[in-house]
């Protein structure tokens, strides 16, 4: 079961007022992170779908999704599930790939999914930030920003306090886009609401793409939820220097971002946050110019 | 903006212990809910994606998932965007249609998606929850379920406690199958936690079907965050009568939910929860058997 967390060393920033936290404002602690990985779902040999999850109950997840797409309903319907033998670039199989064998009789119903013939079974989480290096046009390391820790933790109140719709209805996910200034101040340039949190996102990248903002430079993005792999990627392809995220990060997000440059923010309070990559671009109260 | 929310009458079940409550333990309040409905991203003629989102900045949302697909990544590659002219079955233009023209020098990269051509404009809420019926094969209607309310407002309680993960790292969903015995009382069947929401209840519904204890008729499934439109699809196709939410459900899960025959709990907590469809399952205290 050691798949299913991990512990990395994070970066606890401690802005609670208190004498204790004046003097040593950053804490070197272990955080513990819910493992986040791409599990590939196939019909015999063929390719049918790639989700991320937290490794563990693989068989019964792909047996589920099955039921939940509307293939099977009924036990019989699933001859077989078995691991496609695979292994990462150290040699450790990765247990990323399903093979799933249907009785002859189940058809499969038009997803809209494109099922392709896949043979290798070495998908893991480095093939997944691989294919985001690959896309990455905008450089988002050594960007030389800098700025103030205190700024990042005030701007998930400042989200709240912008939203709209949220408010009224308790059900949508919120993402601010913030502007760094010379001073260390942020300024709101765009925050959209959404039931997806990945529309939310989405939402604000484009307003940016259409105002002829890319790369995002100099910017924060402030999310209401947890931050997974598929956030650090909107957020690298867009230019995106600093993802912040109220609640807890992924182990896939937390690679991803140090792969491409990304500072990943977690647990984003105003009195405290936890920085799990790219914490140079954090300046907490005795080095900031103010 | 009016297509951003959505007012609903609700039940609201109150079990504070107080006097007031004890009289009148239902209340019958008007809820906003945030809408759901779904949007196709074409590029030109060719269908790319449908994702369900809150309508609304949708031309931003598609250039920004153009832009996170790694398919764009500067303005002057969008050539425009608009509405495919649509209407649904009441003639009320659905705007849930957006095409997308690209520069003809933009490559798409292989998603392993379908794109597929489409002509009909006419995508909207009720084509989802129409798709998701003729997929159904367990009939939750009509089953004479009864239980009490106050059992379904302790299981947000006895997910927590029974969650393994999610203490550790606050970063992960859970999924909890409660079977209801004869005396009214919940016993917990499985609990799954994933990085993934929909994941969690995938391997709850996974482990029923291969355990043979497919349809799930005489369960609760309690998650831990919101009802989106494709955690009630996943309940209904399961043949699992209650679905349980502690957070907000949206506007299409609550019609999915109606449709067909789900009941569905929101913002579910040990002293109120409100009730969204197919309230008559829940007995308050007065008319429980005990």
């Amino acid at each position: 079961m050691g798949r299913v967390t991990q512990r990395r060393k994070v970066h606890k920033f401690v802005l609670d007022g208190s004498a204790q936290a004046a003097e040593h404002p950053v804490r070197y602690r272990e955080d513990v992170l819910a493992v986040e990985e791409p599990l590939e779902i196939r019909l015999g040999r063929m390719s049918f779908s790639v989700t991320m999850r937290t490794p563990g109950d693989d068989f019964d997840l792909v047996a589920g999704f099955l039921v939940s797409e509307g293939v099977i309903w009924d036990a019989a319907q699933l001859v077989s599930l078995r691991f496609c033998a695979g292994e990462d670039e150290d040699g450790v199989q990765t247990f990323n790939v399903v093979e799933a064998q249907l009785r002859p009789d189940v058809v499969l119903p038009d997803t809209g999914r494109n099922v392709y013939t896949s043979s290798s079974c070495g998908i893991c989480g480095t093939d997944s930030i691989e294919a985001v290096r690959k896309t990455l046009r905008h450089d988002t390391a050594d960007d030389g920003l800098r700025l103030p820790v205190e700024t990042v933790a005030a701007l998930p109140d400042r989200l709240r306090e912008a939203q709209a719709v949220f408010d009224k209805t308790g059900g949508v996910h919120a993402a601010g886009l913030f502007r760094i200034g010379d001073d260390g101040s942020a300024e709101l340039l765009c925050l959209r609401e959404d039931v997806g949190r990945h529309n939310a996102v989405d939402k604000v990248v484009g307003w940016a793409l259409r105002e002829g903002k890319l790369p995002l430079s100099g910017t924060v993005l402030q999310v209401s939820g947890r931050a997974s792999f598929e956030l650090v990627q909107k957020a690298a392809l867009a230019g995106i220097p600093v993802l912040a995220a109220v609640s807890a990060p992924s182990s896939l997000a937390v690679q991803l971002a140090e792969e491409t440059g990304v500072t990943l923010v977690g647990f984003s309070r105003r009195t405290s946050l936890n920085v799990y990559a790219g914490s140079e671009r954090l300046l907490s109260g005795a080095q900031s110019p103010a």
